[in-house]
């Protein structure tokens, strides 16, 4: 219809429509309508100061408010009718208003523009989303620190290069992902104090000359501040990739511990067994049980950190101030942070529900000459060798084991006096692998003691 | 409902129904009921194939063959009712063809699994994109083929560093991006024929027992032939990210063109006038005509890269054979094709639409002492000065130009001679931007005549 | 030599030496030695501790930390001899401290790990770019504040989708640029609070049984506590990914003013004039003066944000602890470090050098009809008008301006009475750019006397 | 020195010299001087072609090229002395020929730019490395046919989601890799049939009016034919992009095998035995042998990936012609290519020398129910049951078999009967694992005799 083309807001000077290709690529309705109680929540705000600043009557404001109100529960109903030909949320919530409240609703677009309002709603939803995901990680803190605090005496193997090198605590392995996850939680809450700041005012680009009260309208929609540049408030998107990246560095984490789960729960590890809830099973292959959930968490870090390559590429080199390339940035956005908070929500239920095998835990730390470190240890603490020389004694009899078929605490003493004179019956003390992970108490060391001392260190802090 | 859970097809084993989350992180039926032509294409290609090889009855195929028909014009007409329960494209027309066709429906899934199934679909799906790619990029070089016709003489200042130059015509600067996109096109066609292989018969993983025939089938769905290892036809995706990496060069091209687009349009440079079909106005500056379309077309290769990205990274370190993970193929691979096609389309209409500012560009080309490398050369050619040297007198008498305040050729033979005493009156022959262009006749050259000789050997290329 | 295959460490159990290319895709000494003054500080440290917890006999620590000064000034005054069968920078300096002091070398890594000492290294040098961040941001925020105090009253145009828009100050343009890397230092800030915790005393991966003081060896380094869990101290390169990101952001700044920079210099804007000594010429055009630097600037965001995708793609899906993938952790970030430095560095100098040409600025800004907004403005102010009658108003006045080749304060009263009623003389008061600028003063805004404030709040802040 | 300053080629119109760190960012001599091979050949092409057209004396020509291999045989012994002040190769290598054939070297530049000679000399080293790839996948496709035609009768499981499916045989494993890296092949000959255009000749941008014959240098130089249009020819990268694609699409399929490598040796798994000239030790853990290689093949993405992001987002959105920005393609192009390189390298002699743990391999294949599939097929075949109910009876047998603590061909025919009546002795002889893959002769499946066929096709290919 005439009354809905594109035209409508901009077009005096146009002598020709859109074409059709044009209104398809221009038009951010189809995404953007997620920001409608931002933006009504904006204008709500911006309706307020107009009035007590006296540049609009109180009663118009009144109305712009109210409209508002009934437009935000027709969208939320589902029985708006977004129009493509109006761009956007903001035109097609400013469009509705106008046929309920009359012209007037145009005095709401004083001193402001699309470009501070789009950045203003912008803000407000990505705020939202790292308040959300302040809480999801707080969850899945918690699911660790039960797995961890059940587990702090269960002896597993820890790997490196995936190869048996030292026994550890289940209980150290899940606060070590605890270490991870609190890290991530910093960012989030650092990423938010720098980005609550509100463009709302910036306008176009300069600012207005009318006598608006930014102090006012920041403080309505939650925020810390105003933007204190009015051409960068609206031209910046690095409150979004910094978003971005705090999603894709939380995902990397997300990742690993998905990558681990796979493999423990192969029919070669056996280390832990996944819940039903949060697994699947074939089509063809009526004996499996597949941890689907893990590899999804597992494969999300791909669309979360593409989306940030997306972003960053699109502003590289824009030059100031609103360029029209700035529209890609929200589907981005939108969908790492859905996957974001999906990866999260599966992996704090896969956390709660999981199962550690105990015995094969144990049996595979029992296994590989893992205690060959507490060997050179004592050899070094007991028999006053140089580490390298010790590293070289132990290697000797990791290779005599290996050649009789048995691992180190089934040598005799009579085979290690052998290898080395100064060894005695204590050695035996070192090498089992309770014995092992108990001796472990360095600040940080895998001991049960120290790891209770953390979940309990954590609790304090994650509530 | 009960009979929906995604339990029905894989759950007998199963104790414990799966979580919410785990649903909505699983299903995939929210993108993958994109692939439901080709899914149904290639189960009918299927079902013919297990009734000539005596698979099944000729009778249970002609009724699968019609049923997925039904469910197919039940999906195009909307009727159709996807279920999440149901987890993806494929048990969703399964479920529908068993409520047509009765519990015979469930002989299809013979000697195949969803593996070479979704293999299959996706590989059909993309090989249709890239057809279509390959139209819409012959359409834009005709685009571009035109305007090169028309201004195969009009003079422009070739840049580098933006900084002018030498005087092009802007025939060769169209014919520039002929080359770019000519070989996009080439890309496309290559990877067309690499990946036009058929994985159906690949069944999960090894291959089948039943006498099926797979050159049959993959005859029918146009595949050049079949995939010709079982865990391979399952487990790859480079056929994916090889149309991701042809999508981001030809999205880069586009980039580069849209900035030149982005530049030439602003007031400083007034090169072209973009169609109002392809501009957009401000909601808050009514004297603005925004280039929207090409800033859009700029920012795409944003979204499309960063599916490459996405896909890589969730590819990376992928152990063989399928593993859920890549289930996170299709929606990166459909966002870039829709956004690739539609800068494309974008694209071509701005070409057609545009008109060049003739006299601006010669403006332009005339100025900026555009004709140096013309006068260097010159002294090269008819004072027999080494190139380095003749660099240097030009250097001079562009100085001296400056200082003057004008262009090269506004200095006098006398000003000339006074800084080398071989130039002669011969000199002004070269300077002009009109006879400069008309002497770079060297293949792939500048000169008019070369370009009308490229415009009609790409005539005949693109029909 | 025999004696420096890479089995002498750790070879005991190998029968066959590694292959060639074995040694060169393992080997991380050609890289690795860049970290040198890190690991002798970090192994000093250590030897410190090792000593005043009786774990070492005091002579031997002594003898550790005066022969690492000299392997130190043997590396730095370029006499070392470093070996790539010993692999890494760890193996090289142990060797030739053997050589200094005997086997008592060998208790030095007593209660360590090369995968702590690497991780403290990587740590100690981050933290080390950190600080070189933070001067050099503050350099550059010295920088453009002299350019915005210079600059406060100069009118430039403002430019949304780069059409002029409105009317803005040089100084107001600068300030931009002093928000988005006033925020790059808050990310900076934040970046090294959060790692700056010691991984040393975590030893392989589970700690150790001696009784090593792992807050002393923090503090000798300058870390404000030791890491909290032994597997995530060893595992985990997020301090890594967080220095590329907050890089990244910053050289996407930085990109943003390169490329303003870049059009700016062109002939067609003219609105800055390049120093000579961050410009280049050419080898063929004798005129040409290209900027370069900015050019490089503008590019560097390609290496800096590709070793963020290339560390986020090694680290994705990696089981703990460490794995030898996470040797490909340091030269992405040497490389991404010293292009950022070298980025910033040059956008200092060149912000410092160049020189605004403040007549093409206003003439540019007084063109376009760039105070269109004013006078819808005045129209909402002065005649009551709502805004989008407002826009439509002065859309129809632009059109009117452009038919006759004029801009807006060319028009007549009577051109403009005869458009709308209510427009009187004190239109022309907010017409002219400079009255324009002046007028707008919200917080934020680019009158003049906002952005002195600005500038006088930012000297505080930078010192 | 004074004559050594970068403004000895271009510098006349610069009153100042270059800032320090001007030097440092715009210098490229310090990596394109492994350009020296290709610049000296496409010197000596073009010095050749000057005097067979006439353009330069035959005697000029000839001492050029005389002088030019004095050039590189300095380089290459040693002996050349870079200049940074010279920037780049180009000018370090005429700059020596002016010193050894005196300033007639000047006409060399005569009909050229280091816009054409920089985008020939790098076109000619990335057509070295897609030749060297060539030769590289050639020989690890015949180490994969070697470790297949010794396995070709090898059970092991097939995996999907890492959880045992069906078995398969080693051969056919080795296969599906001879698949991909035989796709890798195509597309590494596919690009350089695409990128063998010859830019000489291009000059600048606009082509040059000298009678040049751009036939003869392309013909020399091994090109298939001169570049068509000369802005193109020196403006775009998309060969090194397509390259860079290459090299991340083959170091994807890479990475998957590394992984399963590293699993595979794993103490959980040991399917497989690493050789010990491509593993490792530790320098705390005596008893470890670590798969480095594998781990470092694994990472090997992330760089070669990173570099194609770098260079994608440098050249998003840059105007034509040439721009500095472009100067930062070889770095990415080095660096991914040498890894790319060692990493086939690293994998063509891990897959030589590992060996199959065989029994580990059977026994792993024969547990897990891997032949559930088999069992469903049998009762469609033999049976007449509709998949999908075979699929359920097949699903009770498991559980009955995990009830009892057995597989499946450890169940009686009587446990079986009870399940369902239909099924006879016969079902005994698809239970095997041996019976299992013989089974599956499908064109593509898992059957040693497949497996042959396929194993002689390939040795046909690759010779």
């Amino acid at each position: 219809m005439a009354e809905t083309t594109s035209n409508a807001m901009w077009g005096g000077r146009f002598a020709d429509a859109p074409d059709a290709i044009m209104e398809a690529i221009n038009a951010s309705i189809g995404f953007d309508k997620r920001l409608a109680p931002q933006d009504i929540a904006g204008s709500r705000a911006h309706a307020a100061m107009l009035a007590a600043t006296g540049i609009i009557e109180a009663s118009d404001a009144e109305a712009m408010r109210k409209g508002l109100l009934t437009v935000l529960s027709e969208i939320e109903g589902g029985t708006f009718e977004f129009s493509t030909a109006l761009e956007d949320i903001h035109m097609n919530v400013e469009a509705r208003l106008t046929e309920i409240m009359g012209p007037a609703a145009g005095r709401l677009h004083t001193a402001r523009s699309r470009n501070d309002q789009v950045a203003t709603d912008f803000r407000l939803w990505v705020r939202d989303q790292l308040d959300l995901a302040e809480g999801q990680l707080l969850a899945l803190l918690r699911a660790l620190l039960a797995q961890a605090e059940a587990g702090a005496e269960w002896v597993m193997p820890g790997f490196t290069h995936l190869q048996t090198a030292q026994p550890v605590t289940w209980g150290h392995h899940m606060m070590a992902y605890v270490e991870m996850f609190g890290r991530d939680l910093g960012r989030v809450r650092d990423a938010r104090a720098r980005m609550n700041e509100c463009p709302l005012g910036a306008a176009a680009l300069a600012g207005t000359s009318f006598p608006i009260d930014r102090e006012m309208t920041a403080e309505a929609l939650g925020f810390d501040r105003p933007a204190a540049n009015s051409l960068d408030a609206v031209s910046d998107r690095d409150f979004a990739l910094e978003y971005l990246s705090v999603a894709s560095i939380s995902a990397m984490h997300l990742s690993r511990f998905a990558e681990e789960l796979v493999i423990w729960s192969s029919a070669q590890f056996r280390f832990v067994t996944l819940s039903d809830r949060f697994s699947t099973g074939s089509s063809i292959m009526p004996q499996k049980k597949n941890p689907d959930a893990a590899e999804l968490i597992r494969a999300k870090i791909g669309r979360i950190f593409g989306a940030q390559v997306a972003l960053m590429t699109v502003m590289k080199g824009l030059p100031l101030a609103y360029s029209k390339d700035m529209q890609e940035d929200k589907e981005q956005v939108f969908d790492a942070a859905d996957n974001w908070a999906l990866a999260l929500a599966a992996m704090e239920g896969m956390v709660r529900d999981m199962s550690a095998n105990v015995d094969a835990l144990e049996a595979a730390a029992s296994s590989g000459f893992s205690t060959a470190t507490d060997l050179a240890d004592w050899l070094v603490r007991e028999a006053g060798m140089p580490f390298r020389e010790a590293h070289h004694v132990t290697g000797t009899l990791v290779a005599l084991a290996e050649t009789r078929g048995c691992d180190l605490p089934d040598l005799t003493l009579a085979d290690m006096q052998e290898v080395h004179g100064d060894i005695t019956e204590g050695v035996f003390d070192v090498l089992g692998v309770h014995n092992s992970v108990a001796s472990r108490t360095s600040l940080g060391g895998t001991a049960p003691v120290r790891v209770r001392e953390e979940v309990a260190r954590w609790k304090e802090i994650v509530g």
